[in-house]
């Protein structure tokens, strides 16, 4: 048994974020020290109101929130992705609402204060917009040299775009902060749409998920009913992508990668049509990806083995302190 | 036996411009009716000599050559690919400098006539930069009525891009004109990177054109060795894309495409690092892409057989009038 590493979780909770933040819980490789909340899928405020109700649900309501920006570094919050996610975030799944508050810090200042406690070994998660980890790095410029490793659900190497045509949603609500931290000296693993959209949870994961006696599970296998419903426009048929969960499992190293570059990486902030891609440098494609000077983004094109059979197991694995009853779970699905 | 139909060639000779024209020569399917000449993998004075110079040697010296424009619609001439192509655009070997002259009008006023006099049957293959499709477009607007079908080597749709990550060549170079081709209204197959790259010549093809008796296929198999040593660098073996010949024979009908949707296009006209870049709406590629309205442009992603058999078969069936010790080729590769 190897020690869990210290994370800092940074996220616009969001179903697949509370997918993410489940498998980290359940994860034995994986001790959230800490998390951010950032304008996303839904305002920030609304994704730390979901944060801390799933903690309360899932027995850690130890875990610290912190409330991070509101508004991009450029331009202003354009109000989420309710189409997707619901108009509460988590797919109109009602929760218990938590008695825990917010931490009294912002979520670029808690990220640099576990950073400091864990010198060398803290593992950043981000799977929203970069907005606050673009802010930490302003606070502390030393942060890279502190981090471990920051892994990122974001971008399309690729694979097309999901809110434009070449652009994903947590780079192209804030291609600033992006380029910022995407260009910082850090180990950086960026988990693109390639992959996430490649592997994907179906029906029958889901009713797995819904079989199960445990609160988390279940309130998440109600949240995926709405999230699936987004993606059958998307698949033709009832399943979804899982873009953060499997950011979650590449960080904690839980799942392999089998094409996974480390190439140079440029965020698109022109105004262009273009703005908001991740320019990957891919044309080393021919012959394997050939080493390049100065890289230092590992982007994560394929896995080794199919995930969702290794998501639906750890979040099975889920044992809460609490029960469905105790907490009074209202699953009412829209 | 089908009437070979009229063909308007826009080129930039250039290696894998000689293929094509090549190609098309020995296709019972295309009758060339005229060559417009235009700056991109050389001058587009240099690309008229060339072409002119292949023609003689094929026994078509009575095809009439245009020249076209020297500098893209924005900015000036970047002085073309010779590290591709050589310097003499032709892998630097030597041919019999032709009798005939440039024709006595441009390559757009060429393109515009030709539409006249073939109405509704003219199909134009368009290899180089579109410089001279745009300016043929100002000239007659009613150009798009006229023309069958235009057929575009260019772009990257998901395939890395090969002068930028995300950016063709021939759009690169004159990414304006690209842009009012590309929305212009009449029936466009694109074929970008994603297929040209991916159906390559190996040194066995080479082999078989250089076993020839033939003036054109010996020339080709010459040039070829020049365009190995360039794609050694890409593919790690001596080997070529075939860029302009797949074109070709996509325009005359000889392949069948696999994966072919019909999508909107726009091309990145913006400063940024997008710029050049193919921007198709490829995000149907889940559901096999559903069909898009008003969307005219469509991209070929992949083949049904492998090509280069068939360029091969076709390039050794080219049957000149001349020989080569009549044309007194000089083949010295540089």
């Amino acid at each position: 048994m190897t020690t869990p590493a210290p994370f800092y979780l940074d996220c616009d909770t969001g179903i697949d974020d509370a997918l993410a933040l489940a498998y980290l819980l359940a994860s034995p490789h994986a001790d959230v020290r800490g998390i951010g909340s950032v304008s996303g899928n839904v305002s920030a405020a609304v994704g730390a109101r979901n944060t801390l109700d799933l903690l309360q649900l899932a027995g850690h309501a130890h875990i610290p929130v912190a409330l991070g920006s509101h508004d991009p570094l450029a331009g202003s919050f354009q109000g989420g992705a309710p189409h997707v996610h619901g108009t509460n975030g988590i797919g109109e799944v009602s929760l218990t609402t938590a008695a825990a508050a917010l931490a009294p810090e912002t979520a670029p200042e808690m990220l640099v204060r576990l950073a400091h406690e864990h010198p060398g070994t803290l593992k950043v998660l981000a799977i929203g917009p970069l907005t606050n980890i673009a802010e930490a790095l302003r606070l502390d410029p030393e942060l890279p040299q502190l981090v471990d490793e920051i892994t990122i659900m974001g971008g399309a190497a690729l694979a097309p775009g999901n809110i434009t045509r070449v652009a994903e949603a947590n780079i192209a609500n804030d291609p600033e902060a992006a380029a910022v931290v995407l260009s910082a000296d850090w180990k950086i693993t960026l988990v693109p749409l390639d992959v996430t959209m490649a592997n994907v949870l179906e029906e029958s994961h889901r009713q797995e998920l819904l079989a199960s006696t445990e609160a988390v599970p279940l309130a998440l296998g109600e949240m995926l009913g709405y999230y699936f419903r987004f993606y059958e426009g998307i698949y033709g048929r009832a399943c979804s992508a899982m873009h953060d969960p499997l950011a979650a499992a590449l960080a904690v190293g839980a799942v392999s990668a089998a094409v996974a570059p480390v190439v140079r990486v440029e965020v698109d902030t022109s105004s262009g049509p273009g703005r908001g891609q991740t320019i990957c440098e891919l044309r080393g494609l021919y012959m394997d990806y050939p080493e390049q000077p100065g890289a230092r983004c590992r982007v994560v094109l394929s896995l080794t083995d199919d995930f969702a059979p290794h998501l639906v197991e750890t979040l099975l694995s889920f044992s809460a302190e609490s029960t469905t009853a105790e907490l009074g779970l209202a699953a009412t699905v829209a």
